[in-house]
């Protein structure tokens, strides 16, 4: 008896209609039996919400031709893995990818990024998780360059598997008409955002604000995400939901408390 | 000259309104000069998400009486501290706090929770941060005795600092009537949520969900946050924002990718 085809639940932030996840969903057809469940319209910048205080949807829906499952589903991309895998699939995922996210999430994008949250989530779930990051925000990115690279990395996570609360941060630099130089496996940059709030008033005259920002990379090594990128590598960094700071115990038990 | 009163940000995901965060003003008020920054309503659960597609509000405000002053915001807790630092505060805070968080924060709930989040941010913006949390949900909830340790911890953290990018995360055990027996610096536990989505019918037949969950603790090591509560310690975790799992690159090298 043929060996059942993996099952891989595909999710992201941009929203289930967006090109990116549409490349992704072609993708992984290649690789197994695909059912999406994703966020009925953007949830960017939603890290690792949940819905506590209202209600959610999820429903079936058909977005473009091919053997996948999809279902629309009304939350943030935490609450997609958390209802694909306890609500919508009838077995545990053997993967979970997200993505391709449209834009970035190197470095300290990571930790704001839904993209992320949704592998991270995976990873929680003891399913082995990658998510995708194109590094270009335009809903015309070529992503096509993308694919050998988004094939190999999930079908070598479907052989090797990944630890528990451990997913793949991959992303990909835009593409410049170049051939992409490879894969390396990198650490997180340390790097943030500075913040820079545009401050208007409405016609009311009441004071309001958009979030605006500069992105500042502090980090010279040539071993993290950001180097990477600027190198035209796609970069993998292993991602961790145990944020203990275990450095640091030493001083802290040395305070005395 | 006499030296400067340290200034305080005091944010949470309760809402500027939450018994909890009053508490921690209250705590404040004795240590520094006190601005609050918090959410005009519950944040609970939204993680690190930041508002990129909509405005945000920031308005002055008047909840109790005191010696601090007080911003209502319409964002998420990262907001409140973004907002807080680029535009109401005329100086960098010298600590960021946040909560105190009704419900406790330990092991996995960190990545979940806006109050954590909130201090995250703090140490993404080179600000010493602490996340407060007590195990106990309920509005009437016995804050007072917390709050000598709340005291030692925040003269401390001013005192000493923190490294960049780190902050600490402190749950304290409902309290029982009995003494706390101390803090304990700990690494989160591991542990997830089981979830279990409560499927209904909306009036006209449409199927909803609401998400529900049991906390699962698979870590029996004395060491842990859980361990520390469960004997009725304060527990200390660092809390680090670099997530790469660094461990893991040598076997990612090893796939030759």
């Amino acid at each position: 008896m043929a060996k059942e085809k993996p099952l891989i639940l595909v999710c992201n932030d941009d929203g289930i209609t967006a090109p990116g996840i549409r490349t992704l969903v072609e993708v992984m057809n290649e690789l197994g039996e695909v059912v999406v469940v994703a966020p009925d319209g953007p949830q960017s910048g939603m890290g690792h919400a949940i819905t506590i205080d209202g209600i959610l949807r999820c429903d079936p829906i058909h977005i473009t031709e091919g053997p996948q499952k999809e279902y629309s589903c009304s939350g943030t991309p935490v609450d997609c893995v958390k209802l694909a895998v306890n609500v919508v699939l009838d077995r545990k995922p053997d993967l979970v990818v997200s993505g391709i996210n449209h834009g970035s999430n190197s470095s300290i994008n990571v930790i704001y990024s839904g993209t992320m949250s949704a592998a991270v989530e995976g990873s929680l779930e003891g399913i082995p998780s990658i998510g995708f990051s194109l590094c270009d925000f335009s809903w015309e990115a070529n992503f096509s360059e993308a694919k050998p690279f988004i094939k190999t990395l999930a079908r070598k996570v479907l052989q090797e598997g990944l630890p528990h609360g451990i997913c793949l941060n991959v992303n990909i630099p835009k593409h410049t008409g170049q051939p992409y130089k490879g894969i390396k496996i990198c650490r997180q940059a340390r790097a943030n955002w500075e913040e820079e709030f545009d401050s208007r008033k409405d016609p009311r005259k009441r004071n309001y604000y958009w979030l605006t920002g500069t992105f500042k990379n502090y980090d010279g090594g040539e071993d993290t995400d950001e180097w990477a990128l600027e190198n035209y590598y796609i970069s993998v960094v292993p991602i961790n939901s145990d944020f203990t700071a275990h450095e640091l115990s030493q001083t802290l038990n040395a305070w005395k408390l």
